[in-house]
């Protein structure tokens, strides 16, 4: 093997710079070449693929996006793309594959690696959505993003008595609600894995009232409705003063945490290893702290599971 | 004099609280005593005020909010009510009263020195739309969250080649618009002073999108519409891969910039010594980098007038 | 057990109010009253103890420092003094005890729990030096004020092609170094559990320099030397534009992030847990991502290990 | 004139990149084409030039550093050295020159003006050391850097009853000293342009302790002394828990600020302006919130006058 191509494919996310970079240097300690390949498989396909070297990516570990692009791109479901796709890889000469993204990305590499060109997946993207990982590149950025919002906001709730329905991102996950939820005190959290009863939420906030405490935050995951949605359920329920806010796209985006730019550096480094030892068709997760390999195909039978203990003392100190 | 009232109302603004602390530790320094007065003009009414020290006031400064709460409270247009506040200020032995916040709040404070207490407006509002001053106490802050929002955003947006309409907040004033446009090097900005026409805004994106730049921020001031009415007009005009984002309430907390706490500091210091001078009906502003007043009645006939020159900046620089 | 006792004790960290805020409401969420014992051991035995609610401890999630405050208090070694401060405990009818804070921390808690009070440890220190856990509270925090110091210096570092040696905290352990190394695409990174050669450091960066890259940053713990020391070893061997510069005190304070206040947060309500299962004597530490306790006196014997892929990873992207 | 020459001399500062992108774009806008120097006038003689437009100018608007590097050059003093830069800018065609950096680096400027090639000097640098602006660029986001390490500061000192002795950056100037000092509520502060008695430092600690309030920061302005020399004079005063620390180079670098991106920008813009009027040899600034040029010459017998009213309330509210 001599030469690995990365291409950041999905949504953005916090971190995807410090894979990329992880994946060139790592790459060049070991004597090999690393080859960019612009967004996603859409630029596989038209063959939009540079050599990436340690000085490019040497100033992009703390910014946020990726200097990759990223693009959809459902047209590589159907073989004949495919292969177009593994003839520009050879005609760069690439060995073998890192595809940073959600589960999605995680088709084409499989796909990839069918066709004979060794594919190893990072988790990319800031649901934390992707089964077999405690924890995905972003995650940790997006929710102190979404975790600094609220601080703000809390200070407006308490300022003027307001309840602020709080709706953040996470697709079908209710990671980033519940971590923010405990994070900011928030005073409940609803997540599309549990169910929820609204008058139970008008309930909590009457007797927090009643105990002095006039302004509330109410954390929303947006895969279970939208905040002005859930506002109105909420209105006839009493005067609480709401105010429904959506944090929205801020949390894509932005400078990542240290947590985030390690675990991107660890998975791309470990990425590497991987493909010199000759093996492919990889997940890469962290699990209990250690860097993990699954099959990529367990993946897509699989669903990621929260941590529900976050859940629990969100609810239970917010009571 | 002996004792000076201090109180917040309107919509709350980083700095407020850095204003509270310095109009009560310059009453001390200069003998005097200092009253909060909770929840604005209503709390007022109700006699909702507390001695307030040094030690209450020490923590303050970099807290977004305003520990004094606020509340609308139009009832005080009516005299009936206005002789109620005026009794409560005579029990707690109040001579003077310093009112931070908005435009309306001012017409409370001159019904005060009216029937006798000697009142100093000071502008806090993130929304720089007060007349007689160049900054309101707030807008550096708020100015600073929506723009570092903005860099988020423009990772995302040039990740994946979007066009963001980002609307920032201001009530019927653009300031926030037009300096958050210059300082996140939008593409565009659209502000409620200045006309705009749809056909040139697509055009400009076009021209740019020529030149090779695939991604692009316009800033959209909110008294002119919403991110989602201005997106659907633009919509017709070509395929930018519009996403529509709101800043929304975040933008009205959090930590003050050393900006608004510098400003905030000084003019609560000077509101005092105006006091201890026996003046009152004043509104104080920062022109030209020094501190003024103006007659509290002379802000009701006046616009404020943005600085035209950053709206001109952002047009060139982002053609 | 009806009252539950909280200090936090040792350096403070950010983090703590959080644990200090889920003891609480812990507590209260089971029925049962928490105490706030100002000062650590110091303030135990003064009997300087209060009554914290709810509302006390809600505002506090998101502040650096310790309301609590901490003070150093050797003299509690002494059997006498426990005695005394046992007094205090039964005077206020507080049946066990929470203490937030180092590894000297633990041998306070551990004599309480020998006089019949069941104790339990929190790991509360930005050093991350505490045995039988992966993260300490407030590790996280400092850790991303060191990696935005960096950030920050990489502007000037690059700018005037300087090589920054640059030293962060953490008494005898490498982690926050070599962490921050990682974070912060570092050239190189010096920690008191490796061995370095000064010479092989200045060949790496004069290789960099080869290479086109004039600038570097060399991160060192405090545990090995001074900045100004390790600046004056590297002067010998060639002009690499050095400054020594010291992060300092500003790595223990400040806003806590979200991984901190959520790790804090589940670990004060597992706390009182615990203590109501009878439970004592007993350091809580989160383990392959999973609450785990071990006992206090095996902590004495053992030491913390770094996560020594990290240190890998700095070094081979750094190459 | 068809051709901009643009360079950034001296130490660098948030917003120079700004500024460096507004010449850009402003000139492109009016049909000129800007060439990037590097490395100061060091660069210059060696011809270290090229064409820069606006997508190499278009993501570094939030960059802190200077993309154009910067370089002592004192060698520019002698004639035939100038002569050498002026061949350098026949060469390339460039007929104006705008410099952003420093008092020194405006010499080097007047010195090309003597030549026949119109210069402007941009104030960059965070000192806020220069005559004739109320403000420079890089001095805000300077101060917001300083502000925010004492309110981390600020927390341990709480925590642990502390004195912090902190060091700010300024050179000869007390501005970012005072300036900080007033946003973080520091209980003392020390410039270089007022004297000052350690006993009345100390009495005044003495009395704050004596009202209840143990901890303190005083800010020290580098011109005065270091924190390490304040600290020991201060020590035989009292037992404060003394801690002298050094906030550092951090204070060059970062994200800038809203308020120096804006104002980098207009200055930038307005540069380019007065070039194509015909103009050269002016200093740009901004005094009472207009733009305004002044005569470089003027400049080098003149002094930066802080502004006083800032250090009086300091003081005053930190009695």
């Amino acid at each position: 093997m001599k030469r690995i191509g990365i291409m950041t494919s999905g949504g953005d996310a916090p971190g995807m710079n410090a894979a990329v970079r992880a994946v060139t240097r790592k790459a060049e300690h070991e004597g090999l070449e690393a080859y960019g390949i612009n967004y996603g498989f859409a630029g596989l396909l038209a063959g939009d693929i540079f050599r990436i070297d340690s000085r490019t990516a040497d100033d992009i570990i703390n910014r946020g996006g990726t200097i990759l692009y990223s693009a959809r791109f459902p047209e590589f479901a159907e073989e004949p793309v495919q292969l177009k796709g593994v003839e520009q890889l050879k005609k760069f000469g690439i060995d073998a594959i890192v595809v940073i993204g959600g589960d999605g990305s995680y088709h084409g590499a499989l796909r990839l690696n069918e066709h004979g060109f060794n594919a190893m997946g990072l988790p990319g993207t800031i649901d934390n959505d992707i089964p077999y990982t405690d924890f995905t590149i972003g995650f940790d950025s997006a929710l102190n993003t979404a975790v600094h919002a609220m601080d703000n906001l809390r200070d407006t709730a308490a300022s003027h008595e307001r309840t602020f329905v709080v709706e953040v991102m996470g697709r079908n996950a209710g990671d980033i609600a519940m971590w923010a939820a405990v994070a900011s005190a928030a005073e409940d959290v609803i997540i599309p894995e549990k169910d929820f009863d609204v008058a139970e939420v008008a309930a909590k906030l009457k007797s927090s009232r009643a105990r002095g405490q006039k302004h509330a935050i109410i954390v929303l995951a947006e895969g279970v409705m939208t905040a002005a949605e859930f506002a109105d359920k909420l209105k006839p329920f009493g005067d609480f003063q709401l105010r429904a806010t959506t944090i929205g796209h801020v949390q894509r985006g932005g400078v990542p945490t240290a947590f985030d730019r390690v675990l991107a550096s660890r998975m791309g480094s470990y990425a590497v290893e991987l493909l010199m030892e000759g093996k492919g068709g990889l997940a890469i997760g962290i699990q209990n702290n250690k860097l993990v390999t699954h099959n990529m195909l367990d993946l897509f039978d699989s669903k990621h599971e929260p941590e529900m203990d976050v859940y629990k003392v969100a609810k239970e100190l917010a009571f």
